[in-house]
Parts: structure tokens; sequence; C-alpha cells
């Protein structure tokens, strides 16, 4: 099977869970709220690499399907807070749900899905598995909310500011986005008994995978038309004033003029779209566009490398093609 | 020692271990919005009375902290939350955590405590607990995290109403208030290996002094001078439009001219001093604050009742001087 036929397959697996364990109960408004965003689809990519990642290293994946829920439950509590935080209205070609359904139940929405999270974990509670691994599993999630948190703690800093580094960046990156890919590698890996080498390199390459996807979003942001996201025009990143690799690296490799230039655009929601084509200009004299493509090509290296540890399975193929597919995918 | 001495006594066990837990990393402002309200005080109840139902049916309290620490967790959280929902400015003397830090910070701040929750669980995880009794552990804090945001949820839909009756504002309170001291009373008689039938009337306890607690914090609202509790003038409840039981006794057990009246007052942040005045002389004149003074005589009463099943103890004393405390405290 090829790796887009696999991944809508396996998707499925997830979207028929959440759809099942996320029934509208009463007060029917609340449950509504806490549907709207994990049953609208997504890619399930986190519940996938942990399903690859113990496979791969010779367990039985299904084991990971608890985890896996976890990690959706997770992934969308923080799409439904960060969407208030970013004051983002629109969602996988939907209302984010503080649009919709007002920010007091949006709140609550995510709230509810963190508890989900960890209830679900108790089903891997010993002994389903061992003591340690289940503890390290608990802890591990707590780690990545926490990072999360941390993570879009420094991002709204950075929005203030015109300075970041690229070492900057790539710890927000690493807390906003890595965290719980890394987490999928790594209790995929975990579940699955794999060898400690194994196991670490399953997290690094989870990490890797976070860092590919964030940037080739950001990129698409800019060089696509998004209608097919579901989000607005061309570079509303910018409009935004969101800090990707782009800009971070722009503002260092820029001059004077340019960054004024820059400066009065980045982060203005009233910039026109020639305003925000001006800036992606800038992007590309400053090489920084070709900046964040050459670091996608590193990590997609660095991340297959990685795989060298795991005997030859469909499974490390598919991970290896997922490495490809999240610097190649068109959207 | 007597009951007041035995909370203050108690408190700081809880008041030392979020402290340290707490300690403020990088990125500052993030762990300073998460310290906020936790370490700031509060009577640390849902802990005390863990340890108490633990002690009381003969086991080592000590072995409820984390318990204590997580029920801690999860209450600040929702304080944080709650606090931006209500709009509220103020919480325990202090700012509230959004008003100081932000909307964004705040939200993010409480979600932490949420993952908090759960880290501090997994120290319980076997072969501390027996599997059974964790996983019932984890899944009633889930189960009680869900509630509560259902609670706020319908508390929510309610402030639009005026026809809410007596046992639709209970599973309110039971969903909102009750829940995390019942799972207090309960997990406490868990985790101390407590009869089958201890830990029901614990559990129950537990509820009903949610219950009384959240009954006579109302009260007080309207009938004390709020300054000691850093909270506005008398009857702020009020002007904010809550749901308390004498608002909802009053509105089913007026005529209509009076009805008219706190319609034009409940919920209005604009009523002076002397229209909530006049809200609570309708209170007396409907018989509303007696209404809610003799619920808190049955519950007081009945709360005790289930304390019959325990052997005498001093913990068994206390908890049934926490059940008068909740009833007679000034503040």
């Amino acid at each position: 099977m090829d790796l887009e036929d696999f991944l809508i397959e396996k998707a499925k697996i997830f979207d028929r869970a959440l759809n099942g364990n996320l029934t509208p109960r009463e007060p029917k408004i609340f449950y509504e709220a806490l549907r709207w965003i994990p049953i609208s689809g997504g890619k399930r990519l986190r519940p996938i690499i942990a399903m690859l990642a113990c496979e791969a290293v010779g367990g039985v994946p299904e084991k990971t399907i608890p985890l896996g829920i976890s990690l959706e439950y997770m992934h969308n509590s923080t799409l439904i807070h960060d969407d208030i935080i970013d004051k983002d209205e629109w969602r996988r070609g939907l209302e984010s749900t503080h649009r919709k359904f007002g920010i007091p139940l949006a709140i609550l929405a995510g709230d509810a899905l963190i508890g989900e999270t960890f209830r679900m974990l108790s089903y891997m509670a010993p002994p389903e598995l061992e003591s340690a691994t289940y503890k390290e599993i608990i802890r591990s999630i707590a780690d990545a909310a926490k990072s999360f948190y941390e993570g879009e703690a420094m991002d709204i800093k950075f929005v203030e500011r015109f300075d970041i580094t690229i070492p900057e960046y790539m710890v927000m990156i690493q807390k906003k986005t890595g965290q719980l890919y890394l987490i999928a590698g790594r209790c995929g890996a975990l579940i699955g008994k794999g060898t400690p080498k194994q196991v670490a390199n399953l997290t690094e390459y989870g990490n890797l995978f976070g860092f590919m996807f964030q940037i080739k979003d950001d990129l698409l942001n800019i060089l696509t038309d998004q209608s097919a996201l579901g989000k607005q025009e061309v570079g509303s990143d910018i409009k935004s004033g969101k800090r990707t690799m782009m800009v971070v690296h722009a503002l260092q490799n820029i001059d004077k003029k340019n960054k004024e230039i820059m400066m009065k655009i980045v982060g203005n929601e009233k910039a026109t779209q020639n305003d925000v084509l001006n800036v992606i200009d800038i992007f590309r004299e400053t090489g920084s566009i070709d900046f964040a493509q050459n670091k996608l090509e590193e990590f997609r290296n660095r991340s297959k490398e990685l795989l060298d540890v795991l005997d030859d399975s469909d499974s490390k193929r598919y991970l290896s093609d997922l490495a490809d597919y999240s610097v190649t995918r068109p959207y």
C-alpha cells in the first residue's frame, strides 16, 4: 500500500474512536463544543507514528491505540485553546471552537480534552504495561503538555520582539510542535519494548518530524494558495505576526530599510495582499526561504538515518516515507 | 488540637508542597502566572478531607499527599479558568490571573495545572497502590474534571434563565463543587483501604461537604461584609447574576411584581448597592434564606450520620467538626 492510502486507512481508526468516545451527552452544547474540532478530521499523524514506532521495534501496534487517542485529545485541546489565544477564526475549514461556541465553552472544551487524555492513558496502567513504562508514559505526556504551554508562552512573547535568534526559535517550536511527535515516537517504541537505542532514535525521529511538519506548514502558508487548508489567503501568517523560521531568519539577515518595511507589515492585520507579497519577496532576497528548505532537507536526512537501527519492515518503510512526505506534501 | 489549629497546620503541608513543586523556571512569566493563585493560600480543604478520610478508615494519612496535591492543582486550574469565564477580577485578595497576566497566559496556566494534576497522580501508580485502586482514582479525577466542566457549562446557560428549579440547581453545584470534595472523601477512603460501606459513606460525606461549602459561601456573600474575602461589597453575586440557591428559590416563590424587580437587578453590573439590598430583602420575604439555612442543617446532620460507620478516632472527630465548620464558619 502506498503511504497516502496507508495514512487514510489508519486515520479512520482514530476518527472512529474519537467519534465514538466523544458522543454527545448533556449539557448538549458543551459536548458539541468538545467534539467540534476533534471529529472534524485532521491527519492523525501522532497516533500513526506511535503505531509505526511500536510495530517497527517488533511490538503489537494495536497496543498503542489508547496512547494514540490520548495524543489526539491533547493535540486537539491545544488547537482549541491556541485558536482563542491567537484569535484564529478558522480551523480545518470550519469556524474555530470559540468563534462558534464562545470563549467560555471553548476554554471548557479544551480543558475537558486534557482530562480525557489522562483518562484514556489509565487504560494502559499496570498490568497492561509494566509499571515503569506506564509511569514514564504518563510523565512524558504531562511533560509534553507543560512544554507545549511553555512554548506557547514563549511564542506570545516573541510576537513583541524583532530580535529572536534561530536557536531561540528552535527551542520554541521544539516545545510547541516537536514534543507531541517526540512522545509519539518514544512511547510507541517503549510500548513495543524496543532496545534503548531504538527508543532513543525513534524519540529523535519524532522530534525531527515535528520540526519538519512545522517548517513545511509555514512554507506552505507563504508559497501556496491556502484555500485547500480552510485558511485565509497566501501569507496569513505574516499578517498575524507569527514568528516562523523565515521571519526569524530574515530579521537576522536584513538591511535597515527592509527591516523597517517588515516591522510595519509583520503582525499588521490591516496589511494588504501587496504588503504581504513584499515581505515574501524580502524572504527570497535574504535567502530565508532557501534557509528553511535546506533545514528541511537536513532534518529529512537525519531522521531517515535514525531508522538504521530498525530491522527492515513495512513499518520502517512507512516511517521513512513519512519523513519524505513531511517535506514534499502539497498541503 | 481544635479544628481551626488543625486546619492551619495541615494546610501548611500543601502550601509547602505547592510552593516547592511550582518553582519558577523559564519562561519566567509563564511560571509566575502558573504559581500566582495556587501559592496564594486557600484552605486546602480537599487534601485535608482526603487525609482525614484515609486515616479514619485506618490507613496511613501521608499516603494521600500526592492525591491531595493533585486535588489542589485541579481546583486551582478551575479557579483560574473560571475567573476568565466569569470575568472575575479578584481572587483571594489578589488580582485574578487573567487580570494580572492577560487571558492567554491564564488559559495556559490553567491548562498546565491540569497536566500537573495527572503527573502527580502517577506517583501513586502500581506498585504504590493496587492497579484497580489506582485506575479508579485516575478515572474518578478525570470524571470529576469533566463533571466540573459540565457544571460550568450548565452555569453559563443558567445565567440566561429565570426558571431554574432547585433540582436542576443541585445537579449543577454537585458537578461544579461537590465532585472534587466527593473525590477527596472517596479516594482518601480507597487509599486507606476502607470497607465498601466506609468508602460509600465517605464519598457521600465529601459530596455533602461540597454542597454545604457552596451554599454557605453564597449566604456569606449576601449576609457579610466581604472585605475579609478580598471580594467586593455585600451581594456581589447578585450583580454578577450568579445562580445561587437563594436566587433559584426566590424566583420559584415570588409574585409577579417582585420577579420583575429581581430580573432587572440580578445580573446587572450597574445595579446600585440599594438595588442589591432590595433583592436581599426579597430573599427574606420569599423565605429563600431560611430555605438555604435549613438545607445546610439537613446536610450537616446527614453528613455527620454517615460517619457512624467509622470507629472513634481523632480523624472521625475532625470530620464531624468540619461538617459543623462548613455551616458555622464566619467567612
